[in-house]
Parts: structure tokens; sequence; C-alpha cells
């Protein structure tokens, strides 16, 4: 353990002296590493897939969930998925030196606020590989050093993404030490790592919720965390049936597993008896078992062969991750309001509705990161967002709140020029 | 001590349940109760100086010094400036509800970023009761509710003036509990109001380092912190002279007890025979007393009945916070940028020159949160800088730095509409 201590320490130490180099490191140089990096991960096609066969046989092995592996598994086509989206992030512009805002002040001080990266981003992610490529080139081109610390499942998938990465990198004139990845996968670690204010500047934890309130109680640094989705789509008494119905299905079904997946319904009681039997039938056939409150499962009862259960409390504010949802019928847009204020994690919730009222209303007053009118809660994503990639969804309304790209991990600074002013 | 913890918690509660309706405060409104405060001010100015005359005596007779006795006097004409600077937060654009970023997605989704408050703002702080207006105003105008935690020397006064904003807010439709002054001055009582990260999101430590390393270790929530200036002015070969003598006296000597005061000069060796006697000559009629490396003192050995003394290393990257400063003569601008690198504390940082390739390097490589070229660090100041006023002076990257006012007090979300978008 204290071979694993020094290591993490030394490679803090490392990332911190490279992040000051690579802060101005010209556009360039970066976009010509990643364009490296795009190149290298099909070069080492044969490499990385020997590696994450290791990793999946073994994780197989161990009895992981079929979701689990199919989210640690890559293939050919994955890679160059992935090859393909680190190419999308170097055609976006560079965040760092953007001006933000500019103007002349009474005095004739020019005040420009430009930006520039954070510094070094930590990154704790758990098994799915394609985290390791997606934040390292992130970081990169906003000028940021990272240090990666990825699941023990995707242990081997991981190393040799990142050994790609760093030789790509560094050839193309990346700073040296500018992608670290920490070996040791003793959770013990983490503990350490989070000691290291002094190295690095941010910390995103990617995973589950224990792992994400670990770091928040315990990082010595700022942290962005998220990735907790407790989702919910309201369904007004004004709806349109066929697209209420489209976008649960959707929102529930087409990934479950994922954080922006829906949890819960909340059907105004005047629609419920026209829209549910509709739904279920929908969800039923994609096998979505359905946590209901009485009054929907009183309208269910009529539909033969569903998978139905009384919801029970802890049914509220839960994320499924799973083909379960909750169902609850609401008197009121109100009603539904309060129960996404009372349940709801902040990340994205929905409203169907043709009613331009109703929809201003969910859209104020639902305080989350991404509040959807007529549209899938799936779509919270950063590539969808044209953010190219992103680096972890915030649910805090601090720094960066919903998809985390470029522009999230980077801060500013203010650059006055002048000719010899003082205060008078 | 019991008692002032449940005054503590059911006042952040308060907060917590007017901050939500205050989110939705219209413009209007925030600006007329602005107007209303700026006027109360100005129609309680007897009783407010009545206050503050017996929080002065209090601490006169307790041996306060001179400076800080000055930092806490109210009188007719500071009182008068407070309220102008209430109308001028008055009449800045609201941030609430600014859509900072708005596009069409090519699935026909509208996204849109729309600046939200941040919740509750809790503000623990020291001796000026000008603050106690300052940070009221701007979370009232960005749509937070706030929790002020004085100064035990500026209770009374601080009392006086929380009850007239009060007041004039809620009576003109603030949310009632909008604003909260915690009446305990036990230093106790910080830590409790650090572990209540439901209730207020966003902790704004204003004072001393050793308070600020506090709130930064301890705090639960989220922390801007800021205030410790050890601010350099790099006095270049080819800087005018005469520019360079004027920033640097009036950076020194303007204000000596603030943040933004200059602490430590570094001069290029090839200019300092002919800088430094003039600069010394001027700090000298101010009574600055200078603390100056090897080469420093060789120079100014010809200057008669200077307060001079050779420099310790503890003088550099101190923040003096008097008349003091610490002199040094340099090789080089990289020498400088190391100086500043090493013992910056990342606040103001100035170049003195006439060559546009020193001033951007300069501009470019100091990581501090404002960097001046020509011009008194002085100027780092919410005022200065057109915010209206200001509610700290942030030195971290995360989430705001510099000078803090209205939009630095805000986040934002996305708001999506659709017409029944789902994911493919």
């Amino acid at each position: 353990m204290q071979a694993d201590i020094n290591e993490l320490v030394e490679k803090a130490r490392q990332a911190k002296a490279a992040s000051k180099k690579l802060a101005f490191t010209p556009t360039k140089v970066k976009n010509d590493a990643l364009a490296a990096i795009a190149q290298a991960l099909l070069d080492r096609e044969d490499m990385i897939l020997h590696n994450n066969q290791k990793d999946y046989k073994e994780a197989e092995a161990s009895g992981m969930s079929e979701a689990m592996l199919d989210r640690l598994m890559l293939n050919s086509s994955r890679l160059k998925g992935i090859s393909d989206d680190v190419k999308i992030v170097a055609a976006l512009p560079d965040p760092v030196g953007e001006v933000i805002e500019e103007r002349t002040l009474p005095n004739g001080l020019l005040l420009s606020k430009r930006r520039v990266p954070l510094g070094v981003i930590g990154a704790i992610y758990e098994s799915r590989p394609n985290v390791t490529v997606d934040i390292s080139v992130l970081c990169l081109k906003s000028g940021n050093a990272v240090i990666l610390r990825g699941g023990k499942e995707a242990y081997r998938s991981n190393l040799a993404l990142a050994n790609t990465i760093q030789e790509a990198a560094y050839k193309a004139g990346i700073p040296s030490g500018a992608v670290q990845f920490i070996e040791s996968t003793d959770r013990g670690l983490v503990d350490n790592m989070l000691k290291l204010k002094e190295s690095i500047d941010l910390m995103i934890p990617r995973g589950g919720a224990a792992l994400i309130k670990f770091v928040k109680d315990n990082a010595s640094m700022a942290v962005v965390a998220g990735g907790i989705g407790v989702c919910h789509a309201y369904v007004d008494k004004t709806a349109d049936i066929a697209k209420a119905v489209a976008i649960t299905y959707n929102a529930k079904v087409q990934r479950p597993t994922v954080c922006n997946a829906l949890d819960c319904v909340l059907v105004h009681k005047d629609i419920a008896a026209a829209f549910l039997p509709v739904m279920a039938k929908e969800w039923d056939k994609a096998g979505v078992e359905m946590h209901c409150d009485q009054r929907t499962l009183e309208i269910l009862k009529s539909v033969h062969g569903l998978n139905v259960h009384p919801a029970v409390e802890d049914d509220w504010g839960k994320e499924f991750l799973a083909l379960v949802g909750a169902i609850k019928v609401v008197g009121s847009l109100d009603e539904a309001l309060e129960h996404i204020e009372h349940y709801g994690s902040g990340h994205s919730e929905a409203i169907i509705s043709e009613d331009k009222n109703s929809i201003d209303r969910f859209l104020n007053e639902v305080d989350a990161a991404c509040v959807y009118a007529n549209a899938s809660t799936r779509f919270t994503d950063g590539s969808q967002f044209g953010m190219g990639a992103e680096i972890g969804i915030s649910t805090q309304k601090f720094h960066a709140r919903g998809p985390m790209a470029l522009r999230e991990i980077t801060s500013y600074k203010w650059c006055i020029r002048g000719n010899g002013q003082v205060r008078p």
C-alpha cells in the first residue's frame, strides 16, 4: 500500500508540473495530439481488444451481470466509435483563451475575461473503458492534466487505452506527464487521492451513489458530482397521448441502466384513464415492471397480464437503473411539481403538455440541471447537446450544471490593460 | 449555546423556504425592494448611527486599532454612500432568467441555458458594517436568500442595518425570511453553520486567513474563498519609470489595509538603479517601511533616511496589510514569473512595461484572478469592474474568480423544448 501511495503522490506531482505547460500548449499541438490518439486507438486495436477480452472473461467468470458485461465490452466497431468521438472533440473550438467578456472602463482600462484551464482533474470512474478516452481527450483539449483512476473490472482495458493515449499524445507534443493512470486498484487509495488538494484541482467521481457520497464527504479539493438521476415525466392533462407514450417509452426503455433514464411517471388525473393503459401496454412489451399508486392500479386492472405491483414509499425517489418504473396519478401540475421537488435528484425532468402555461411553469419552477418539455430525458448527454462528449453530468449548481465537457472544466482570469491608471 | 444553534437552524430553514419563492420573484419587485432599502437606510439614519456609535465606543475602549476603528465607523455621508451603492445594484440587469446560450439541435430540440439563483448564501464576515448591505442586496437582486453572520465588533451596527433591510424588503414584496441575521456572536456557532448543507448552498467567508482556512476545511457545502492578496508588481526593464512610480505608489499607499494592496515590488536589474531610488523616496514620504533584498539595499544606500531593512525569507509571500513593502531585484521576466508563481496568492498581479511581448507573457502566464499591465492592483474590486458592488473576491478557480457580484452567485439550468423527440 505505501508503494501505491508513493506512486499516486508522484504521479499527481507530475500531472501538476505538466499542467503548467499544458495551459499554454498551442491549439494546433492539442488538436494534432487528439488526431494522433484517434489514429493510435485504431492502430493498436489488437492490443486493446486483447486486454479487454481478458477483463471480460474475468468479469464473466466472477458472475458480472449481462448489463455490466455489455458496458465493459469493447469490439472493433465500438473502438472505431471511440476513435471517432476523439475526432469530434478535436474539431471543437479550443476553450482556452476564449474571451468571455471584454469592455473598456470609463478610466480607459481594458478589461478582458479570458478562459483558462482549471489545472489537474482527478477522475474516479467505474467499469466503462470508453470513459478513459473521453475524459483524457476532454482534459487535454481544455488544457488540463488528468489523473485517471478506473474501476478494477476494466483494469487491463483502461491501462491499454491510457498507454495508447499517453504514447500518442506525448509524441505529438503534449507535455509529458499530462495523462496519469493510477495502476493500483486498491480501494483504500481513493482516500489518499482525495487528500491531494495541492496537486489536484477538481475531482470528478463517476459511478454509484456510494462512491459519489464518499468523494463528496472526503475530498479536500473541489468536487463536481452527479450521475444520480431520479428522473420524472409529468403527463399533463393537455398532453398529446401519442407523444406522451413515445416519450415515456423511450425514456424508460431505450437504455434503462443509465442516469437519464426515466424512473417515475406522474399523470394528471384527467388524462390518466386514457393514457395509462396505452403506456402500460407498451412498457409491458419491453418487460417493464410497474410500481403503481392506488389510482394507477385501479385504471390498469382492466389490462390483463401486466407486471404491476403496488408502489411502496421507497419507490418514489428511487433510481431504478433497470426495467422498473414507478407510476402515480396526481391531481394537478402543482402536485407534480411538489413531488418532483421532494423526490427528484436535480438531474433531468420532463413535462408532456400542449399547454403553454403549464410548460412555462414546469420549465421555470423545476429545479434540475435539465428540464424538458415534450422530449425524452434520455437527451441529457454531452454528445447530444453538441458538446462533443462529456466528462460527467453535474447535478450540483456550483461551477457547472448538467453535461460537462470542455468549457465546464475551465475557469477564467481577468486581464486588465492600462496605460498608467491608478485608483483615485 | 443550544438556543443559539436552534435559532441558527430555524433561520436557515426559513431562508431555504424563502429562497424557493425568491427564485421566481419578478425583477420589478426586487428592484422596488432595493429602492426601498436605499431609502430606508436614509430614513433610519439616526437609529443606525446611534447603534454604530455604541459599537465604535466599545471597540475604542477595547483598544481596537485606528485602521479597524475607521472600517467600523459609519457617519451620515458614509451611509449615504452605502444607500447610493444599493441604487447602483438596483439599476443593474437582473441576472436571473438571462439566456446564456441558446441553440436548436439538428433534431429540432431548442436548447436554452438559463441563469438561475444558487439558493441560500451564507456569509461570514468581519468588522465593516457596509458588508451587511452589500451582500444582502446582491443576494436579493440575484434571487438568493442570505444568512448573515457578521463580526462581534459591529454587532449593533449590523443588526440595525439588517433590520432596516428586512423591513423595507418584505414590505416591498420580497418573500419573508429571505434575509436572515444570526444574532449570536458566539464563535462556536460558525462550526454549526458549516454543517447546514441542506439549507445553505454556498458559504462565503470574508475576513482573516484563519477564518477562511477554518471555513474551507470544515464546510459541508460549497465555499468561495478569497480575500488573501499577496500582490506583486513587476517593473520590467522597459518600464516607463513615471508610470512605474505612480502605480507602485498607488498600489502600496492608497489603502494599505486591503487585499488588493501591493505587497512586493520585483524590479528588473537593468532598471533598478534608475527606478528604485525614485520609488523609495515616494514611498518614504508616505511612511512605508521597506524590506529589501541585498541588491536593493545596495542601490538604496545612497538615499538617506529611508526606513529600509534587509528582507527575511518570511517577507516574500507575505500579505502586509500595512505600510510595509518588500522589494527585490530580479534578473529577468522569467525570474519574476517564478517568484510570483511561488509566492503569489492568485489575487492580483501587475507588470509595468512598455514591451508588448513581456506584457503578453505576463498576462498569459501569471495564474491569478486579476493580472494587470500598467495599472494599479487596487482596481480589483467589483465596483471598479462595473459590477455594482461585490460579495467577495475569489482567489479560487472554481465557480467564480476575482470580484464576485450578481452573476457570480448564480448557476444555470438547461431548458429543452421539443415536440415529441425521443432518442434513437
